[in-house]
Formats: C-alpha cells, sequence, structure tokens
C-alpha cells in the first residue's frame, strides 16, 4: 500500500448550532481542511455520520455534501461503525488513497445531533446497542456503559471518585480548546457533587452531545514530503469488532476490540505503547478511558485507574490523553468525534496545540470506539 | 492496486421474509457466500445498507453481523448511498483487498423493508431525496422518479407504452429465477392497466421493495488464478456523484453521475460498451433502465427506449439486461440491491444462469444508482 499523509485538516466548534444545518457544518470543517490543504478540489469524499437518518430524515450524505462544497460529481459515501463512524470513515479514505484508486480525498465527520428531540436522540443513540437483546429491554446507551462501570468498581474494588481525574484532566485541557463545547475546568468536588445519569455514571463521568464536524485531507505521503510543513503520516491503523451486546462478550470489562485494533495498527507501525507521544481515547464515559488504556498496554488489566491516579494522563505525563478536551470536554458529535481526534493529533504532531501542546509530540495515537466496545479503529500518526 | 477477484456469491430469496431478522438474512447471504468461496473465515467485512437505523432501529450492524456469522473480532463496517449501498460498499471491499491492507473480505448487501409500516418505508426512502428542499415539499421517492419520467417523455416525445418493453423483459428473465420476488411473466396489456403510483409511473414501472441479502467473498485474483472454476475478475470500478436533488441538475433527463462512474470503469478495464455482454441496469423504474442505458453509451440521448421496442435488451439482444429479473421483478431490498446485480453477473459468467443464460458471455456490467442519480457507483467484471 501507498504511504498516505494528512494534509489539511479543519473543524468547527462542537456546540448546539441551532443556526447551521447537516451540510453547513459538515461544508464547514472541509473548506478549512481544503484550506488548511493549499486544495481546491478532491477526487473523493468519504463522511462518517450515525444518525442522520434518524434525526435529519437524511441519508446519502456523501452526494449531498460533495454537492454542497463545489465538488459536485466526485466519489462520495457514507461509512458508518456507530460512535466510531468517523475513523472507519478515515480508513476508507486510507485504503482509497493507499490503493492508488484516488489520490486525494477528504474524511469528513459531522453529526447534527439538535435536529431531534431529546428523547429522540436517545433513542438514536440506542441504535448503537443490540437493538433485539439490548435496547428492546428498555437500556438505554448510558445504561450499558453503567452497567460495565459498575462491573469493574466490583471486580478491581475501585471506588467512583478514582475515575475523578480522568474528567478533570478532559476538562482541564479543553479551557484552551476554542472548539471545545465545554471550555471549563472542574474539581473532584464537582464531579463526585455532579447528578447521576445512570448510577454510577454521573454527569461528569458522561461526554456530552452535541452538533459539530472535522475534517482532514489524505494523499500520498511522496506528494508533500518535500513541503515546508512537517508531514504528517498515517503509520498504522488498524479495526477490529466485538460483540455489540455487552452480555454477549466473554468478559465485559475488556475490550478486546480495542486490544485487536491496537495490536494491528502498532504491528504496521513497528512500534508498541512506550513510543506513542499522546493517545485521544474515547472517553465517551470515564470508564472507557480506563479500558482503553489497558486494552492498549499502558496498564494491567483492573489498574487503568491509577494511571489517572498518578498524574501520567496530563500533558506531562507518561502518556497524556484527550489533550484538547476529548469526548468529556470538547464534546461527542458521535459520526464525527473519530475525525476530531485524528484533527487533535495532528495539531499536537505540528506542534500548533498552544497552551496544551505536548513537549516534542512526534507520535500520536487516537482509538475511536463504536457501541460500547464493539467496533474500534485505531491510527496511528508520525510527524517527519 | 491489487487486482482483485470474486471468489464466492450468496443470496436469499427476495421476499417479505417475516420469520427472518435482519441479521438472519445478512447471515444467510454470507453463509452461502462462503460455502461457494469453500472458506470459513474472512478478515473484513463491509455491509452495503441504508436503512437499518430508522426502519429496524439498528446501526453498528457491521459489528453485529460479523458477530452473527462468528466473525467476531474482525475488521466490518456499514456503508451507505441511498440505493448504490451495495455497490459502494463493494468498492470499499476493492480498496481494502486492493490496497494490500486485507486479503479476503466478504461484502454483504442486506436490506429489512418489512420492519417498518408502509408509510415508515416510504418516509427512509424519502431520505434519499434532499430532505430540505425535495422530501420537506411531501414529495415522495417514486413522485420524484414520476417528474423525471414526465419530463424525459415530454422532451423526446415518448409515450407510456413504450417503456413497456423494460418491464416485459425484467419479468420474463425473473420467470426462471428462484430468488426473484415476482416470479411471472406480463405483457403489454399488464403493463398499460396497471395500476397508477405516481403519474406516469404505474405499478409495473416500479420495482418492488422486498427483505433480501446479498453476499460476494473477495480475494486478491492471484490466489485463485490456478483453480478450476473461471476466475471473476473485477477489471473496472468507477463511482461518482451529482446533485441529490433533480431540481438541482443542469439537465434532470440525463445522469451525469452515470456516464461519469461508466466512463471510469470502461477506462479503468481497457474497454468499451461494445465489449459488455450482459449489464445489470438499476431499474428501480422503468425510466432509470432508459437513462442509464443512455448515459453509458447504448444509445443516443433521449433515444433509450428504441432499445426495448427493437428486442435489443433480451438475453438474446446486442446488451441484454436485467438478466435474472433485475430490480422490476427480482425486487429491490435497497441497500442489497447492488450486490444482488454483481451476484447476477458472476452467475452469468461463470455460466451458471441457467434459462437465462447469455450466451457466451465474459464481461459483465453492473451499475447501482442511489438517490435518484445522485450516487452511481459501476462495475464490470471479466471471465478469465
Amino acid at each position: 500500500m501507498r504511504e498516505v499523509a494528512i494534509m489539511g485538516i479543519g473543524q468547527t466548534p462542537v456546540d448546539e448550532h441551532w443556526d447551521k444545518s447537516l451540510r453547513d457544518l459538515a461544508g464547514e470543517a472541509i473548506f478549512n481542511a481544503l484550506n488548511d490543504a493549499g486544495r481546491h478540489t478532491v477526487e473523493g469524499l468519504y463522511v462518517g455520520n450515525m444518525m442522520s437518518g434518524i434525526l435529519s430524515k437524511q441519508e446519502n450524505l456523501g452526494a449531498l455534501i460533495a454537492d454542497w462544497v463545489g465538488l459536485k460529481g466526485i466519489e462520495a459515501a457514507k461509512v458508518e461503525a456507530a460512535c466510531g463512524s468517523g475513523a472507519a470513515a478515515l480508513r476508507m479514505g486510507l485504503m482509497a488513497v493507499g490503493s492508488g484508486l484516488l489520490n486525494c480525498v477528504v474524511v469528513v465527520g459531522v453529526e447534527k445531533m439538535t435536529d431531534g428531540l431529546p428523547n429522540e436522540t436517545t433513542a438514536a443513540l440506542a441504535t448503537a446497542s443490540d437493538a433485539d437483546y439490548e435496547a428492546a429491554q428498555g437500556v438505554s446507551f448510558v445504561a450499558i456503559n453503567a452497567l460495565v462501570m459498575r462491573r469493574y468498581m466490583y471486580e478491581y474494588g475501585w471506588k467512583h471518585v478514582d475515575f475523578a481525574p480522568f474528567s478533570i484532566n478532559a476538562h482541564l485541557n479543553a479551557v484552551h480548546n476554542p472548539y471545545a463545547r465545554l471550555q471549563e475546568a472542574i474539581t473532584e468536588k464537582d464531579y463526585v457533587k455532579a447528578r447521576m445519569v445512570a448510577d454510577p455514571i454521573n454527569l461528569l463521568d458522561a461526554s456530552p452531545t452535541g452538533d459539530g464536524a472535522a475534517a482532514v485531507v489524505l494523499v500520498p505521503a511522496e506528494t508533500i514530503r518535500y513541503n515546508k510543513k512537517p508531514v504528517i503520516q498515517i503509520i498504522g491503523s488498524g479495526a477490529a469488532t466485538d460483540s455489540v451486546a455487552v452480555h454477549a462478550r466473554h468478559e465485559p470489562t475488556w475490550l478486546s476490540a480495542a486490544e485487536k485494533s491496537a495490536l494491528n495498527a502498532y504491528s504496521q507501525a513497528g512500534l508498541g505503547p512506550r513510543d506513542i507521544d499522546l493517545f485521544e481515547v474515547h472517553d465517551a464515559f470515564s470508564i472507557m478511558s480506563v479500558l482503553s488504556l489497558e486494552a492498549c498496554g499502558y496498564a494491567d488489566r483492573g489498574q487503568g485507574p491509577r494511571l489517572g491516579l498518578d498524574g501520567e494522563i496530563n500533558l506531562r505525563g507518561r502518556i497524556p490523553i484527550t489533550t484538547m478536551g476529548g469526548l468529556k470536554a470538547r464534546g461527542h458529535p458521535v459520526g464525527a468525534t473519530g475525525i476530531y481526534q485524528i484533527v487533535e493529533v495532528v495539531q499536537q504532531l505540528r506542534d500548533e496545540a498552544g497552551e496544551n501542546q505536548v513537549d516534542g509530540a512526534k507520535i500520536g495515537m487516537a482509538q475511536n470506539i463504536g457501541g460500547s466496545g464493539s467496533a474500534i479503529i485505531t491510527h496511528i500518526l508520525k510527524a517527519f
């Protein structure tokens, strides 16, 4: 496969964008990415999105968005893997350019969640779980994650407050990210006292929904090798799945798909967990950060919370995570999230992360999780 | 890019499968394809589907179906391009194997339309049109196609009955296809007298909905080159888009995306319309067969109906189309259709089409259309 690099990045703030439609948001991110890349056109467009059919009564997003950004005619399609849709679309773009079929593509992740009423959004999110065996029982998506968190706490003896550092770190990093939905720091006291959503997940364990879009422009690495900007190359990409229904898994507190996809990405990149300078984890819920870190080799089984308590996840720690706020504070516009993560890794590797810069970051990883761990895609990027 | 071949095919009958769920159907097609390929496993699964979120309250189909068929852990994602979802998923599979990232994948198209009430299905189909500028006006998907057909008849002076040969041919070919939903021949009298749906489209201009799934197994061509079965290789693949809203197109009676995607596929294959032995067109409505044939170079602009009237589209004609019944009579389970077309081309190229065999077929084409011509993917297959 040809080596593939990210030539441009773009994003919109994550917010309740009442004045912007699905295509407005996607267009804004794409124009930002094209401007950043210094290009006017691409040959293909892949859209990461999960819920537009239900919430905006709109499918066929590929053609719709291609036309909207003035690229009528180019190849376009939507890719869906629940909350992992963004990274799944990136992987399609990677294959399109890597295979040699196309020479330049844009991948946009977009979600317009305020097109639905709150109960509609909850129902739409539940389509990421098993409709026949989970959602049909009335269990919401957050409730499924709450069951996982409770089981994890029971098995390994952690208390709820032990998860606080993950939310505190994410919120702190969001303060200086102008695209973040919640640009405000929180304290451990805030965390402990937050309103309960689905016990033990409270409001400060859970990422906020939101409208947003993020985009990246992909080209063969060789075409930008002699530019002045650092070349950000995708050196590892791995995707894996697990049972959608959590009860059908051998071990509900272990993300086997995260492990598999990370191992694939490590192996492709020819490196391991110690070589990663920062890691954008999929902290839809604080328990997910913990499980992701364990599955990717940063902590022993059941010991993930230790990384937070020891300050290892901070910008100056051993493995900085959620460096621009993560899902928790930047916000989680579902199908867009995987591309926001990639945009943020690129910001770090380009030394453009401002106050949140991880010193000397050369290699970054992003892991996007669909469902409660059922569709997981890991990417490793490196600055050359 | 590596050369990619189709090693196995599988399908379910198109029908109202009240006793089978989305995953049952997909699984049946995948098992059939794996059996046909003589394989037990694959490395990736791509699912073509449009409406599962709305009709079955289920997204995350990649992980769901991978688990169901005993392949928990493999990479999987859903690809959506409205009614073109099947071929869009095939193109993703092609890139996955062609790029060298994966060595064997299965692509399944599946749609479970009876999970929704009829009015829900109509609303779900309308998500293929422009939600803000078409569907919001109350115009259904069939009504949009009716406007195109009426305009075409007005511009070029054709009468409704002139389109009859397309439906008659499709129904005749479905008689011997055990997977077809409507295995019955029709006469011109039936066609003329059929109940009106959206003037000028009547019941015999329109393809029936249905539940169904079809699957293909893709591998690098070199791995099966020395088998006894003919090697069916994908020698051309092209995808293109147009405005989703028909009124936004320069010329509503010309499928520019069909032309672009066909030219790309022809060019990649190094051949032209005359080299194609059979052509599975996307006859969701009879007008679409006509527009597709014109855009792919088989008739002058406005002269497509002539091909039907002159018998050129029959099994012994110049360009046989809908050889196993087409969307019109085999049925149109939306996201599955693009894969049914590919399965049928493979049947022809393997000389396994029985009563419907096109003599000496070596090269076949399939064109899958999303929206009213907004997302179009063309594939050319050749038997070696």
